[in-house]
């Protein structure tokens, strides 16, 4: 069945339904980053499989839009699909909303699957539709009728974390929740962001790629603690933990039936842009709904000493692996065959045979020459490059390890190169360091900060597209909130002040499109530093320690800090690692993290 | 008679009139920074000279609110009168909306002078008063009452500004007011901010000293431009240039009495924070206001390319005045008598003897060794240090010119200093020169630079308790809006973008209470730097050339790039001053801007 085939038929269902306009998004039920394939509704119905991207079908048109990343992409997998290509961002091309209020005729009806879409957006929706007198129809899993292969939901065993590498019981972590909840005059939560479900039950699963959670919801009451997860999920030892523990354990099913027969006691505290448009549906007209930032963000985010000890560790072993790799790439290439896949899934098997390994923390990026250039690349069977000793190679690349989430880049030299490419590299470790050391007052937040790492390359007339940071989590996503380090914030969007125990990259890079990219990025840990007259000033912990290629280093660029801090770096590198290495590698590490 | 004299008759007059609250900003009609002796009325009442506070007084309790800068001298000022000092921003202490909350019994009556409140205070109390259910008399001048020997209001000449040295005619402004007034949905303003009047009408005023503006009000309607100006404060000139301009001049004193009167065609826009609560009053329920920044204030922010002309000629002739009092010093101090009120007359006069000078931009803070440590020392005939061949001299000092407003900080070494203040020296050398050589994307606010400016204080734990930089005026205000360098905001306070044109100071500092107060301050404006498919990057244009103290500086602590910076600074300093100098200033200034 083709793909006008399928838009055929859902169309046939919304003249059945009398729905006029049929939306569907690219998201789970609890606005995850990354979603499980039963989730992927939208590439089952566009064909298009990039990771941002929503389908708006009408009875007549149909239209996708999608972000920069993805223009290339999107236009060659929608060929022949009959679906229109918007381009987010781009001058001209309205949003979803924008084109519904153009097209879509009073008294019209728009339908989508409510626990798809977040609060926020289905807000937005609901003006819309108010203004042009329309119905709303959120109730509707409409694809599912027609995507017969759909993929059942992943239900991967959930496992406990001992309370010893959590720093925090499940007991101590609720009473903070409520205090939280007690500060916003509520007294109930109802939590669907995964991550945070994790956090507070101290569990983790395997439901999505990369990510150790379990497909799963919470509420909390006053006098009660309810977890819905699925029974596929569900071990002896999970069932007798939450026991113990006084949780209501509940079928993840059962989730919708559950909320709408609560009789509250208070009123509900509710994330609007991390719980999804039905959810509030059920609350509304029922109990009071304060909108706030789920708690468990900021609780989260600010990891305690155990969990930063464990990363300590795990990012030990981690680096290892990164210089395992560098070794083994700087010794090889040229001599054996290699490509982005080979030297990636190299990477990938050094990352599986370390202790403690669970899984990926996201797909490896491992991007050579000008594909380099492509924030986001992704090497395939199809489309990838052999890898040769010239140019440099980069390589992005995390694991979840019991104790820790990873996430490091480096971009190596594998033969000649061009001066220009030493100062791009040149510029970025100047940046990445600058940032690493910075001392800053407690109150600052990554925008305050951001010019540490851009800098070197604003002065070069060169900017990247992107964050210079993100948060990273703890055995939880690589991408994690309310921190970040940027120089530019959406007018309302969140920006956190850096607190103790927040883990965050620190990643500047260079992205020349056809010629090369560059991209630095070490994790850092905030902590405090001295404490005067004038304030709590704070200041980074590293956690990476891989060593950063000397061959790319013009070392006329830099200032004599910047030479301290890269030699005060590959000092600690040798110092840390040295340990865990035979004579042989450790000579070898001795080399490359060598004075300049 | 007395301070309690005076707040007893306040208290019969309200007693009369049946007000149990009178409430008394530091202002006048037009929220000025400063304002004239006219306006003084809280200074007449409390006998507390300090440029911020607001007094309430009761039927039994007196309370005056004022900021740390003055908590000392507020304390002083106040004893024997009767009323109590409330520290703003101390723990515990209450903000006059709060004590009003708790002290105000149901359905009393609050009365002020709404012409010297903004319509934002004003609605809090309103709001306030709707919860006691109170009432609010707002058309009250009580103090007027009892102030007999009230001085009169100033009224002096206004002048025209010729159109070559404003870049702008009227009517070109005129336009760009009424199309911002357009993209708001307006078609009306009212306008009240001075400075925003006097850039508008390219005219300059003498009723607050240091401000070169004239009392005054203005109406923009789709097809009028009305000017309300004291008589007194008229020249044939003045109204020919007006009548020529198709502008209806009315007197200031029947601005109340003419707003009351306009019958409106479309919304008025008012700016919140600059306009007082009596003008809204007199407009709500007549016509729909929309509430927003005056569009005169980015105007005027953003200096067209003759102004920014005027202003580089200006700051030659300012910056030499600087050099001079330098040299002065350093071969004057220990061998002639010397105080901070001299040394700063002594400046002064070689301003005044300036051709074009008009006025001191501001009073001259002069401060020597630990005074300096105050950021806003006032040295006074009572209250003065004698300055001796040791330690440092802080001078902040600026004019205002037929072309432009300068500000100028220097700190200078008179003879013996420690190793600490060196470096604290040589820290904020380096901090304020990089930023004034920043590179940065167009979109940056103050926000995103400050730490270029701080940063190297706060590597040694140190921080100053104020922003990095804000805006000055042309001819006007050494203090304007909306652009500034500041690491931190209050919730929903105004941050601007740096557009080109902006003028800024660069005045990072150290305050070592009790010891040294260090300050250098450059002025700048924002600039076009290249255009690149990475987007467009703006730099700093540098406008002061005043020599900075070699005898001071640590090279030891100062990167190659803080080197550089400096002798390329002063080796501009010198080629631009040199022209200007005799044989032997240019033999001394040489010296003083040798490379280092």
């Amino acid at each position: 069945m083709d793909i006008a085939e399928r838009i055929n038929r859902l169309r046939k269902l919304m003249q059945d339904m009398q729905i006029d306009y049929y939306y569907i998004t690219t998201s789970d039920y609890h606005n995850s980053e990354y979603v499980d394939e039963y989730f992927k509704e939208r590439e089952y119905l566009s064909g298009f499989t990039g990771s941002n991207g929503n389908l708006l079908i009408g009875r007549e048109s149909a239209g996708l839009w999608t972000d920069g990343r993805y223009f290339i992409q999107a236009q060659r997998e929608l060929e022949g699909s009959g679906i229109t290509l918007f381009r987010m961002g781009e001058e001209g091309v309205p949003t979803v909303e924008a084109y519904l209020d153009e097209h879509l005729k009073e008294g019209q009806t728009l339908a989508f699957d409510g626990r798809c879409i977040s609060i926020e957006m289905g807000e937005k929706l609901e003006k819309l539709m108010e203004k042009k007198e329309g119905k709303i129809c959120y109730e509707l899993d409409l694809p599912n009728g027609i995507w017969k292969e759909r993929p059942g939901r992943k239900a991967e065993k959930i496992f406990l974390l001992p309370e010893k590498i959590c720093g925090l019981s499940f007991e101590e972590k609720l009473m903070l929740v409520r205090n939280a909840l007690t500060d916003q005059n509520c007294s109930n939560l109802v939590l669907s962001k995964l991550d945070d479900i994790m956090w507070l039950f101290n569990v983790r699963g395997g439901d999505i790629e990369c990510n150790p959670v379990a497909l799963s919801y919470s509420i909390i009451t006053p006098d009660e603690c309810l977890l819905f997860l699925q029974e596929k999920a569900l071990t002896e030892e999970v069932i007798n933990y939450l026991e113990k523990k006084s949780v209501t354990l509940k079928d993840y099913d059962s989730f919708e039936k559950v909320l709408k027969r609560i009789s509250w006691q208070g009123k509900v505290l509710l994330d609007k842009t991390n719980s999804n448009y039905t959810i509030h549906k059920l609350l509304e007209n029922r109990v009071e709904v304060i909108f706030h930032t789920n708690p468990t963000e900021k609780l989260k985010a600010g990891k305690n000493e155990v969990e930063r000890e464990q990363m300590r560790q795990v990012y030990l072993k981690d680096s290892l692996v990164v210089c395992r790799f560098m070794r083994w790439l700087k010794e090889n290439v040229g001599k054996i065959p290699m490509t982005e896949l080979s030297a990636g899934a190299y990477m990938d098997n050094l990352r599986r045979q370390t202790e403690g390994f669970l899984d990926l923390s996201f797909p490896t990026i491992c991007a050579y020459k000008e594909n380099a250039a492509m924030m986001h690349y992704q090497a395939s069977e199809e489309n990838h490059k052999e890898i040769t000793a010239e140019g440099m190679l980069l390589i992005d690349s995390g694991g979840q390890y019991l104790g820790g989430t990873t996430d490091v880049t480096r971009t190596y030299c594998l033969g000649e190169v061009t001066g220009e490419m030493k100062d791009h590299y040149t510029a970025v470790v100047m940046g990445m360091l600058r940032l690493l050391n910075a001392k800053f007052l407690y109150g600052c937040t990554g925008r305050n900060l951001d010019i540490l790492a851009r800098g070197s390359l604003w002065e070069m007339g060169i900017d990247y597209k992107c964050g210079t940071g993100h948060g990273i989590g703890y055995m939880l996503n690589v991408h994690e909130g309310p921190q970040n380090i940027r120089w530019r914030f959406a007018e309302g969007s969140a920006e956190a002040v850096l607190e103790e125990g927040m883990v965050l990259s620190d990643e500047p890079g260079v992205y020349k499109g056809g010629s090369h990219g560059i991209r630095i990025e070490n994790i850092m840990v905030v902590k405090k530093a001295e404490k005067n007259e004038d304030g709590q000033f704070m200041e980074f912990e590293g956690l990476t320690w891989a060593p950063i290629d000397l061959e790319l280093i013009n070392k006329e660029m830099m200032e004599k800090k910047d030479i301290d801090n890269l030699n005060r770096y590959h000092r600690l590198v040798y110092e840390k690692l040295s340990p865990l290495m035979e004579e042989e590698e450790k000579k070898w590490l001795e080399q490359v993290t060598r004075q300049i």
